[in-house]
C-alpha cells in the first residue's frame, strides 16, 4: 500500500481525533473508506500509530491528493512534523468493546476488562459513540462497587501520577452544585499556614457561574506550567492554580467531555473521576464535602450515605485515607456569586472583616479542621480551634498573599460589573427556600464566569425576615444583553420562597 | 449579537453537522464556545435554523475570523450560498432528550416521546452522543413492543412517504446474514411478470461481500433518479434500483448509522428500522424471510419467533399485510458469493440452465410463491406453481430482460476475478458445517464488492462428500494485496467442517 504525507489541518476537534483525506486521493475508493470510519495510522519514522475518524475533504487548499490532514491534537500526539510518510488502514475494533457489549448486556466486568477499556480510551482507540455506549451502560446498569474500584485503578494506571515523597499530601473536593461556596480559597492556607502540603489544583467553571480556578484569577495567575506549580508547592506548601494542564488520568477528561454533553452523571463515575484525579495528583489523605439539599446535586440523605459509603469503599482499597463529610446544601454558601464577588468574600474572611459572611468562615473552619486533624500529632478534637486561630491570628490571610504573590498577583484585578438591578421581594415574611440551581442560572445569565465582574450578590439567607419591596440580591453584569437575560430570568423566578413561618428543615 | 458570513467547507462529514468558527473570531471567547459545543446557526435571510458541532480553526484559508464556516452537508442543507449572515447562539438541549434519560433509567416511553425523539433527529439536533445514549438505551432494557410501533410510526412521519396509488403494493425483506442468496432478483421478475406491483429497491453491501444492488449493477445501472424510478416502476410494475437516494424514513439512516459503527443489533430497531423504511416506499404487502442457522443473523428458532411476533405486531398496527417465513440459513444460498458470481448464478436460474443452483431457485419460487398469493384472485396453494410456471416458461427472464434495459444495460458488464485459487478437503468425508461469517470474510478480503468480479464460487454444500485434496470453493481476486489476504484467511479456517457422518439438523 502506498503511503501518504502527513500535514496539519488547523482544526481544533477537542478530544477527538479527526484525519482528513482528500475525495481523489487514490486510497479513498480504492481501500472502501467512508467519512466517519476509523482509521489507523502509521507513522513509518518512529513507528508509532493513532487511530482517528475519517473526513473527507473536496478542497486541495485543506488536504491534497496524497497527503493525510490530521486536526491539532492529533497531529501534535503524532510527532508534529509535515512532510514525512504515514500509511493508514481501517481501524481494528478496539478489543476492549467486546466487554461494553457484555455490559450492555448487564454483565459485571472484571478488574482485567477496565484495564483494557482504559487502556483503549487512553490511546485515542474509542470513538465518542463507543464511550457513550460504555457510559451509558455503566449509568444504567450501574457499577458494582468493585467495578467502580477497577475503574478508578485503570484510569489512575493509564496517566501520570505526581509523587511528592511526603507521607502527608492532603486535598478536598466539594461534589459542587451550591453557588458561592469558595471554601477551598480558605482551607488551603490555612492548612499550609500549618505547615501541611496541600498542592491544589482546581477546575474552572463547567457549568456554574464559577469554578475556584476563575475566582482565584480575580487574584492571581492561575494557569501555571507543571514546573513553576511543583515550585510554587515546595516553597509554599500549596498552590492554588488551575488543574487544566497537568495531564492526570486523562481517561477521565476523555470520559467528562463524552458525559457532559449528555447531561449524565451517575455515582459510579463520578466517584472514579475523582478519586482517579486526587490520587494521580499525588494525595494520600482527602476531605469529600457533599451538600444535601433539593437543588443541589445530592438532593437527600440517603442518596449522600449511599455516595459516601462508595467513597469510602474505593478509597480504603487503595490506600487513600479518605473522610466524607455531609453538609448542608440548601442555599449558596457565602454572599457573592461570580468571580470578583466570591473573591470579595474569601478575602473578608481572611481579614477577619466583619462584613465576612459567617457561615463560608464556619464552613471553612469546619472543613480545615478535619484535615489538621490528618496530622499525626494533632490531638483529637483540636483541629477546629487550631484553624480558627491560624484565621484569626492573621496567619492565613499571610499565606494566602504569600500564595498570591508566587503564583503572580493580576495587577489589574477586574471590578464588580457595573450594571445593577435590585430584586425585591413581593410580600413581607421569611426566606422559605433559595433554589441554588436558578441562582447559578441567572449569575450565568449575567456573564459568570466570563465576565468576572457578574453575578449576584445575596442579602438575605434562609430564615431572615423581609419586608416587602426589600432587596433579596442584587444582579450584576458588564453588558446589557446579558443583563438583559439575567433580569428576565429573575423576574420570572426570582429563587426565593417568602412564607409566613420559616421551619429550619435541615437534613 | 453580530452576525458572520457563511461559508462552505469542503469537507464532507457524513451524517454529522460541523461547523467551524476561527479562534480570534470575537464571537468566540465572549459568547464562551467551545470545540464540540453543539451550536444553533440562524439564517437572517430566511428565518432557517440548524444545528451543528461545533471545531475551532486557526487558518483563515478554512474559515477567516467574521466567517462560518459549515462542512458540506450543511451547507447543503441551509440554502448553500456563500457571503449571507448568519446568527449563531448556544444550542439547546433537544427538548426530547429527557424522554432518553427515563428511557436511560429503565421506562417505557409513549408514542409523544417516540415522536419527539425521532422529530428532533431528523432536524438534526442530536449528537452521535445523544444517539448512541439512546440506542444503547432502548437496546439494554428493551423496547416494549408498542414502543417498537410508537418509533416506527414517528420514524415514517418524520420523512417523505411514496403512494403508488394501488391497492396492491408489494415488497420482500431478507434479514441479512447469509452470502449469496440472491432471490430478490429472482422474485422481483417472477411476481412482476404475474402484473403484481413491486418497486424494489435495495442497499449496497455494508460489511457483507455483496448486497443486491451490488450484484444488480453488474447487469445494469442502480442508481437512478426518483423520476427515472418511478417511470420504470410505471412501465415494467417494478425495479431493482438502490435504495440510497430516495429519503425514506431518514431518521432510520442516521440511527443506522451509529449502530452499525457500535456492533449494536438488537431487535426491536432492527423491526422499527425495516417496517419504517418499507412503509414509506409504499408498500402495502410484505413478505420478511428470516433464516436460521448458527452464523446467520438469527440462530435459534425460539429467537426466530419472538423477532416474528414483533414483526406481525407492528405491521398489524400499521396497516401491513405482513408475512414472516422462517427458512433455513446453515449455508450461502446458491454456489456464487460476490457481485460477479451471484449475478451468473440468478441468470443461469432465469435461463433455466442446467448449471443453476438448486437451492436458490426452490427459496425464490417459494417467496415469490407466498408473495403471489397477496393477489387476492390467486386460488390459495398456487402460488408456488404459478411461480414455477412463470420462471419455467421463460416469462421471467422476458421480464428481468426488460428491466434491465430500463434501467440501462451496463455494456461492459464487469468480469471474474483474474486470480484463482482452490480450497482443497484436508480429509475425505462429508460437509458437516459451513460458517458463512467466515465465508463472507474471506470474500470480503478478496475485494468483494469493491471488486465486482471477487469473491468465492462453492463447489460442495452440507451434506455432499468428498474426497481429501478435492476442492471445496474457489476464492477470485483482482488484486494481489487481496488475493494474499484472503488465502492466508481461508488457510487459517477454510469455514468448512468435513466429518465421517452428516446428520441433518435443519432448524
Amino acid at each position: 500500500m502506498s503511503t501518504l504525507l502527513l500535514r496539519q489541518v488547523a482544526i481544533d476537534t477537542y478530544k477527538e481525533n479527526v484525519a482528513y483525506l482528500h475525495r481523489d486521493c487514490k486510497l479513498y475508493r480504492s481501500e472502501g473508506f467512508q467519512a466517519l470510519n476509523k482509521i489507523e495510522i502509521h507513522h513509518e519514522g518512529n513507528g508509532q500509530s493513532i487511530v482517528a475518524l475519517l473526513n473527507i475533504v473536496d478542497d486541495d487548499a485543506i488536504t491534497a491528493p496524497g497527503e493525510l490532514g490530521l486536526c491539532e491534537q492529533a497531529f501534535k500526539q503524532f510527532g508534529g512534523i509535515e512532510g514525512v510518510a504515514v500509511r493508514i488502514a481501517h481501524a481494528p475494533v478496539p478489543k476492549s468493546i467486546k466487554a461494553v457489549h457484555r455490559k450492555i448486556g448487564g454483565a459485571s466486568l472484571s478488574r482485567e476488562d477496565y484495564q483494557g477499556i482504559a487502556t483503549d480510551i487512553a490511546a485515542n482507540r474509542y470513538s465518542k459513540i463507543e464511550i457513550a455506549a460504555f457510559l451509558v451502560a455503566s449509568c444504567e446498569i450501574g457499577l458494582e462497587r468493585d467495578e467502580v474500584l477497577y475503574l478508578t485503578q485503570a484510569m489512575i494506571e493509564t496517566g501520570r501520577r505526581l509523587d511528592w515523597d511526603e507521607p502527608l499530601v492532603v486535598d478536598k473536593h466539594c461534589i459542587g452544585g451550591l453557588p458561592g461556596n469558595r471554601t477551598t480559597m480558605l482551607v488551603v492556607p490555612i492548612v499550609a499556614a500549618h505547615g501541611m502540603l496541600i498542592p491544589k489544583t482546581s477546575s474552572r467553571a463547567i457549568t456554574s457561574p464559577a469554578g475556584t480556578a476563575d475566582t482565584m484569577e480575580v487574584l492571581a495567575r492561575v494557569e501555571l506550567s507543571p514546573n513553576e506549580l511543583h515550585e510554587i508547592v515546595r516553597s509554599q506548601r500549596a498552590c492554588l492554580g488551575w488543574g487544566g494542564t497537568a495531564g492526570l488520568a486523562p481517561v477521565d477528561d476523555i470520559l467528562i467531555s463524552v458525559e457532559r454533553p449528555l447531561l449524565m452523571d451517575s455515582p459510579g463515575q463520578m466517584v472514579a473521576s475523582i478519586l482517579s484525579k486526587k490520587l494521580a495528583a499525588g494525595a494520600t489523605h482527602l476531605i469529600i464535602d457533599i451538600p444535601i439539599g433539593k437543588t443541589a446535586k445530592v438532593r437527600d440523605r440517603s442518596s449522600a450515605l449511599v455516595l459516601r459509603k462508595l467513597f469510602e469503599y474505593v478509597g480504603d482499597h487503595l490506600g487513600l485515607n479518605l473522610e466524607v463529610i455531609i453538609t448542608d446544601g440548601r442555599q449558596p454558601i457565602g454572599k457573592g456569586i461570580g468571580p470578583v464577588l466570591e473573591a470579595r468574600d474569601v478575602m473578608h474572611v481572611l481579614e477577619n472583616d466583619p462584613r465576612a459572611p459567617l457561615d463560608l468562615r464556619e464552613k471553612s473552619l469546619q472543613l480545615a479542621g478535619r484535615i489538621l486533624e490528618f496530622d499525626p500529632d494533632m490531638r483529637g478534637g483540636q483541629g477546629y480551634t487550631t484553624a480558627r486561630d491560624i484565621l484569626d491570628s492573621g496567619r492565613a490571610l499571610e499565606k494566602m498573599q504569600a500564595i498570591i504573590d508566587a503564583q503572580g498577583r493580576n495587577p489589574t484585578p477586574p471590578k464588580l460589573g457595573r450594571l445593577r438591578q435590585d430584586i425585591v421581594a413581593d410580600q413581607s415574611g421569611y426566606v422559605c427556600t433559595i433554589d441554588n440551581l436558578q441562582l447559578a442560572r441567572i449569575a450565568s445569565l449575567a456573564g459568570a464566569p466570563r465576565d468576572k465582574g457578574a453575578g449576584i450578590d445575596l442579602y438575605k439567607k434562609l430564615g431572615d425576615p423581609v419586608q416587602a419591596g426589600e432587596s433579596l440580591y442584587a444582579i450584576f453584569a458588564e453588558f446589557s444583553a446579558d443583563f438583559d437575560f439575567a433580569k428576565e430570568s429573575a423576574e420570572k423566578d426570582s429563587a426565593y420562597l417568602i412564607g409566613e413561618q420559616y421551619i429550619d428543615e435541615r437534613y
